[in-house]
């Protein structure tokens, strides 16, 4: 009947897609919080059911993966805002640590399954590459609903992640030579450099030029300048870190440590900021389920694949993680070790090109995929029962606080 | 040298896309504030300078157009929480008036010119029908940035936007059917019908039923859940809005208003959509300048019919709509004739359907999109010289509150 409305069916598909993945995140967000389980393992099944395993109501598009990327940048440029660059240097090296042995552990394991699994040697590569990348931004979400992301260890996964992310591509980098016959060591020492370089730049003097800059800034005459400066920082960082191969939350993670210092502005961004992070987040959550189509496992073979992978995904990562922070005691090497387990888009991404390069098979990819997404489900309620210890003490702080009465966290910051 | 950005083309490109957009604007509202010029135009000519017309490092695509449609989803939708029902129902037969005027007399001076300048019969209708829609959007924004919302005439024109909207639906509708031969008028009712009912629907019971609703809401155990609500009534009465056959804006618009008068809630959640909202509206005043193709205009009589069908579009509309306001004065009067003259999106997805239905010209098609454009950026600085002296009551009596007098703005409400 709507005579007129031939001009906007894009525009109201999409309208009803953004409408459809909302309500189903919210739904199964407020389940979920109600069985007492994080909201985020809810919005992510929220896209298995949305998406083409089960209902298939809503079809992964550019639009829909653009729109999650958008939300999973906004995120983590609220986390850098809540995060001061010293408090990442001052875990730096424990961060390192367990940065390398979170990579080293599960590219290991994954190679020597794949190769037994019958793959080949570029293939088992490839596969060991996808575990290597933590996605950190479910571990963010979590900790950050549960008000913890200034606990130690939520630096050394933040620290962790970013080097995790640099790491991760460097192995890409060389496993994509390798299946292309040409490896070019100037050009790995390159993209390294680069990659290395911008981190360092921004993490070292970002603080500092953001706080020459912020008073020319406050004086500009458009409306909320500085938020609109940190907007753009934002989305300019996370194309740079795009664009040299890094992911681009680690730009727009960046771009909010930058700014994290200019504390009085960074309050009033903050707000501005998270009403934009609420928006998007759910969509980055269900986006990620949606990538799931349990089609693709016809073979029975290919289930037994994907629960040892993924069963090595969660280990490797783990122990690996935990291993470098073992220095800190066992809950928190706990800690450390389960919040760099989800995997997420990173290593579906890398599949994806494994797969682009045709020396994945569907079929490994498929086990991939299922790791991915599985491991992003499996995490986030055993990150809430092993931070319970910091998150009592913290309502403890914020009741004390209340009271008048304000305790320095002062072991928080002590370790490192 | 960036071996793994393959992937990521899209996503980096779409980034930087943004980048360009957002700083483009503010770099050119920047400028035009320093001019004492409306910041909107100076966001609209960025558009045209990125755009085909100049540099053409952006070209406009699904995901901008999406991006600015959200953009202006949102600028209404955060208009409509600063707006009561009554407070567009005290002005309404007012708003009737000027909208049945501004729609009269624009067509038939479209039909008149068109006509004489040797256009069909279906042809002249399409081009009374592009210059009847008022685009709202670029008046809300300069207003809201004035602090004026609340004045009289902004009610006036809120409302006369809507009712204008749907009666243009009704003449596109009628023009549609013409250009195709076949006119079916229990359709035609049927689309007037369920446009009225949806508006009035919304209008006079969305108040109520938010009031009853929003204390279930408060219990639910999911984060923010009053702003996400909002969020899901926001789009999802964009998208009824849309699939109806009438803009988007006006659900979202109506979404704001039903949830103005939740007040505390609704200030919390309007700190948090008004960061979505700055975040997004660039897009919205950059893409509209984007539309701009300056290659189109070869022919010297287009140009020509181009000057003489905008001037008809902002004399016709200044005059119609002024006509209609004129019990209220002529400062007022004209205050809401500039205020309906922007016609932005609305006239050129109007001739878009004349010329996808082939009754439509090259050349009368890149006429009207000329006039869209050129509405939008003739109308603000007028806009502000007319509300002048509005912000200046409006900032003496925020002087005073702040002195701790508090004057109520009596004579605003009284007037309807």
């Amino acid at each position: 009947m709507p005579i007129v409305l031939a001009a906007n069916v894009e525009h109201s598909n999409v309208l009803l897609a953004l409408v459809l993945m909302l309500v189903a995140a919210k739904v199964l967000a407020e389940v979920f919080e109600r069985l007492r389980q994080p909201a985020v393992v809810g919005e992510i099944l929220a896209g298995v059911l949305l998406g083409p395993s089960v209902l298939a109501w809503v079809q992964p598009s550019d639009f829909i993966s653009l729109t999650a990327e958008i939300g999973v940048i906004f995120l983590l440029f609220n986390v850098g805002l809540e995060t001061k660059p010293q408090a990442i240097l001052a875990v730096g090296k424990r961060a390192f640590i367990v940065a390398v042995l979170g990579v080293i552990v599960p590219f290991a394991a994954g190679y020597l399954i794949a190769v037994l699994w019958g793959g080949s040697k570029i293939e088992a590569m490839f596969i060991g590459a996808a575990l290597v990348a933590t996605s950190v931004g479910i571990t963010a979400r979590v900790l950050s609903s549960l008000g913890l992301l200034d606990a130690p260890t939520a630096r050394i996964i933040l620290g962790a992640a970013v080097i995790d992310d640099i790491l991760g591509l460097l192995i890409l980098s060389v496993v994509s030579s390798f299946s292309k016959g040409e490896v070019n060591y100037w050009s790995l020492a390159g993209t390294a450099g680069l990659a290395i370089f911008f981190t360092l730049f921004v993490a070292l003097f970002g603080t500092r030029l953001v706080s020459r800059l912020a008073p020319k800034i406050e004086n500009l005459h458009i409306s909320k300048p500085f938020f609109n400066a940190g907007l753009i920082l934002c989305l300019g960082l996370s194309f740079a870190a795009n664009y040299i191969g890094v992911a681009a939350i680690i730009g727009a993670f960046l771009a909010g440590m930058a700014l994290s210092e200019a504390t009085e502005d960074n309050h009033k961004m903050h707000k501005m900021t998270s009403g934009i992070t609420e928006f998007f987040v759910p969509f980055f959550l269900v986006n990620i389920g949606m990538q799931l189509n349990l089609s693709i496992f016809k073979d029975v073979s290919v289930i037994f694949f994907a629960i040892i992978i993924t069963t090595a995904a969660v280990l490797t990562k783990f122990i690996g993680c935990g291993l470098g922070a073992l220095g800190l005691g066992w809950r928190r090497s706990a800690q450390v070790g389960i919040g760099m387990v989800p995997r997420g888009e990173v290593g579906i991404v890398v599949a994806q090109i494994g797969l682009g390069l045709a020396v994945v098979s569907e079929a490994f990819f498929a086990a991939v995929l299922f790791m991915a997404i599985a491991t992003t489900l499996i995490a986030p309620p055993f990150i809430k029962i092993l931070f319970a210890g910091e998150e009592a003490a913290r309502e403890k702080t914020d009741a004390d606080d209340a009271g008048g009465i304000i305790h320095e966290t002062d072991d928080w910051s002590r370790i490192g």
